[in-house]
């Protein structure tokens, strides 16, 4: 099977980083297909930069459907436009905020997200209550680390990042911590190491819940908000309608 | 005072009829500014409508702050990106939906909304349980009427509302009625005599709730989820960051 | 039109607060008529003051009516006797508790309450969690300022008060302060300044309310909870029916 | 020990109703003192009688205080004043909706309410949401019976309560019913004959409870919003405080 | 009338201090038979204790209706096996944890429970938010004391569970105490003198419950599902069913 | 990787046919061990049956952990015994109801349930709420089925399955239906076919949650209500603990 991982936004360098996590963990006979917003944001902060994302990110949705694409993950924590990207697809379509907080519910009693930026709690925290997992979810913090400094030996990113880490599990009494950036993807197995208790990422747990929902032959319903839209003349104008 | 009613779809009559309804209840001293996007959908139901208007409608937001705009409307019931227009504007925006229930939820203890088309349905569930009215909306219903039947006199429109607002009263007692399409606008009135119950029209009530604001002296806090975004790259070639 | 502010008090220097901070933002053409209750309590703090106010305040409410009032506000932030009001009242009732928690609602994600003393905090608790404001309302805090000592220039209250705002800043990342009593309605402004972010105070917030639902023609449905009493007895006793 | 029993309305035919309830199931040892408003509403149905109700209702309670008694029922099923009653009381204050519905949670999973008119609804489920029984309660219905019909033999009364009992089982799977009126207090037997299923009422489960707690040595806790009022003036010219 | 008390573990020193407890507030004419359970876990603590207790529990509920027992008491205060035991008996029946939820909140808006381990934790947090009591219990706090310490005086226990309290007036606002275990019976009074706030246990709490529901003439209903289970050979092989 | 799915009643016929269930979706190296309990109930009914099944469940569970397996499923929809397997075992632990819902969550906006029996709706019910997916849960049905009457090709089995399935999209606007029974796990394709929308199937969403996290990396945390029980004489009795 195809899964395609839709980074929606476009530095190449997250999409490598991104394709690299699916990659690790994809089944054999799973071609991970990972691409980036062709337009949009640089990176994904907040709500503004989430409704710029969208355009680029269901241009790639529509573009993966026409290749008969197995499945979509939309590769940003704070689950930018899941469900009108489920409303144009007729495959599943995953975000990994939802799968690492379904996944972490599996394994804990209570997790605590961290995150890079403060900006980014508010989106999460609407997207938690959403699903479902209030009671579960302990915390929501932000190391307040800029994405850029996450690959320079000198920031002190990791500090930060342990130091909630351990807040979480001290004072929020996590199980396990979820995190909530794509950027933290190649984390999660130290962090896991360091801090003695399970630590789930996103990208790796969509890939498999693709996979699962592949296998077990179950694609998004179409009886309610997911139909398809109609197609009015802004959808063909931009060749997404027939 | 000038109040931004932006029209989220491309078509300008709807933008006539919404400048009308915001026309009607504006205070004197009140300039009501309609505009529509320059791109998008050419009328929003449900979730991918939603994600392609988001683009123009914060284009028209950006614009309007540029003017020294005293306040922004978004006009579909949806409310599509009320969370992002709020982080780009110092002047407060009001979401329709919001504002309709708002002021539903002063003077009927238990209301039910009456939509255009079920593909609505869910996306307008999110936001009422997001706005804590999950016990005082006792209902969601569509009629199943298209936007283009609304205007024809030979359609059964009218009939299927009215069936509607019905049930809402008889089966989900219903205490007032909240018109769930910006294109319902004209019809508050006329239902309200029909019906005997309060009916509540969400941009006049949105005017309404700008204007307050603007007498308040009150804007939207910076300090969380709706703070500026970062001036990345792709703002400034949307010409929309410094 | 004429809007009726009630302080629930018989306190005429508390009248005289309300008054102005309503005056302060009335619309031209929007007459205040403030009036305190003729018996009852001093002031409201907690669920005995509250129980005790209602006759007093609801007599107001029907004499208000008789003589074609546009709309009540209840000018005490507990908002006690709303839903007995509304059921007396042809025009509509706003409680300043509700009125400012609704607006901060617009401008905030979270907003946090600064009362004056503790035994109000349960019945504020009691309104956010039916007003639905559950998850939006970071805290309730009280400075433990007796209502005297807010004109005392040798008091400390104005500390105290500006002590909470900051925990609550600080400790409940609130991102707008409501004033959770009508005797700190002058403050807003001055607070604002010094804290840096949205001071929501319920009188001018109410008063805009009751403006709105007149300008929209809307008044307290009478189809479900807040239906007329039945002309018992004792209200003909006390004159309130027929 | 002496358990106060208030009808918190002027009308001494339901007060023997309440009385006879109580004491059919009062322990030995346990002296029913029941009592009746001096002043009010002759009968409480929707939220301005039980306004009106207060007053009349908490001079009843000081007064049992002051004869020391042992605990307080506040025999209507909208359990107004029940707050109040608990800052002024020493002794523990029980109300009947509180009761009926908490007991009937002991035996069935889901239970609903029968109460006599319409207009009690809304006050009765803000009760429920409150008690935390909103998953257990499965519905409130009104027979919308006049309460002098309840004694005539010729109404219909009897015939429209067993109507809803018996739509509740069926329609609303409900386990138990609970009576939503203190009028009922004489029908529960009968009716669980009748229907074959509990029928809980709430005088009855107020005195066991209030016999409960005393025999626990509980009594209302004064840490919270539960603590004495202030002394205020208008207190102490209701010879309320000292 | 009897009631049967059961510790559902193994260790006779706890069934004692049970049977004192319950004998200490039975009414006249009540006689208490407490038993424990023939096999399984010595004392219960979190999940696998509270599972390996139900055969040997619902075994003595089923010898109790055996004898016409008149209501039984699951003496835990995780309150295992609850929804079984009712399944299986006629007679009321009641956990000692909802027990002393349900009567704590009769007398205090907010309370905390203070338990003996932190494993048990999770499992009464379940209890209470399926008991609708969320908004009302403020903590659940484990004093980290193992059962064994209780009655050594040369432990540390008692200075455990006082700084838990404490903690749980001062950080909490708790206005009184659950006790969140049954080997903590016999510190009701000692603990509220020392604190100067209501502490509640649950096995007298539930005691004076199953009185009260005998009283009423009140049983579990058969209606849902509580009813019965059916005849299956498994049961007849156990010798519970016919 | 071997998967140990554990059918938690005795019937060997119904191991069978979880096996096949599992089977169908394996992935290839996937080892799928299906084992029954040895002592229990012969079907899985409501609170008694789940109670019974218990000991049996939990001694599988150890075994397996003996065996070095690699995650178990529990095969009953109402999920017992889920938090005590889930503390013994270091493996992770999946049950078919949550797993169905979660998955069911994925693809479709609101599910319906369909099990076969009444007195299995309660404690699925409760599940529901705990798993956060109240909102998303349309409506849990039952069939009336007796278990023995599906492989019966005279009986109406088929036909009450599907009523319940066409009043779940009619009456409750279910997009996806969730069998809620292991029984039905071979009707999953049929039934999907017949009414035309996803039927989610649970034993296969485990095995490809198992799966899943296996992949992952993940297992139970052990730093809450998970953590392995006290070594006490009853475990090692039971030859549970070292």
């Amino acid at each position: 099977m195809r899964i395609h991982v839709i980074n929606p936004n476009t530095t190449a360098a997250v999409t490598q980083k991104i394709a690299a996590a699916a990659q690790a963990v994809a089944a054999k006979g799973t071609e991970i297909v990972a691409r980036q917003s062709k337009a949009g944001p640089e990176s994904i902060e907040g709500f503004v930069d989430g409704a710029y994302s969208l355009p680029g990110l269901l241009s790639e949705v529509v573009a993966g459907e026409r290749e008969g694409i197995d499945g979509h993950i939309i590769a940003c924590f704070e689950d930018p436009g899941l469900d009108a990207a489920r409303s144009l697809a007729r495959a599943p379509v995953i975000g990994i905020g939802e799968a690492a907080c379904l996944t972490a519910s599996l394994i804990a009693g209570r997790f605590s997200i961290v995150t890079l930026s403060g900006i980014s709690v508010p989106a999460i925290r609407h997207n938690i209550i959403r699903y479902g997992l209030g009671e579960r979810c302990a915390s929501v913090r932000a190391a307040e680390v800029p994405a850029s400094a996450l690959d320079d030996p000198k920031s002190d990113a990791r500090e930060r990042i342990a130091t909630e880490i351990e807040r979480a599990k001290a004072e929020d009494r996590a199980e396990a911590i979820v995190l909530g950036s794509a950027m933290l993807a190649d984390l999660a197995g130290p962090l896991a190491k360091d801090h003695g208790l399970p630590v789930v990422e996103g990208i790796s747990a969509a890939v498999k819940l693709v996979e699962s929902l592949k296998a077990l032959g179950l694609a998004t319903s179409k009886a309610g908000g997911w139909a398809p839209p109609q197609p009015k003349g802004y959808l063909r104008g931009l060749g997404l309608a027939g």
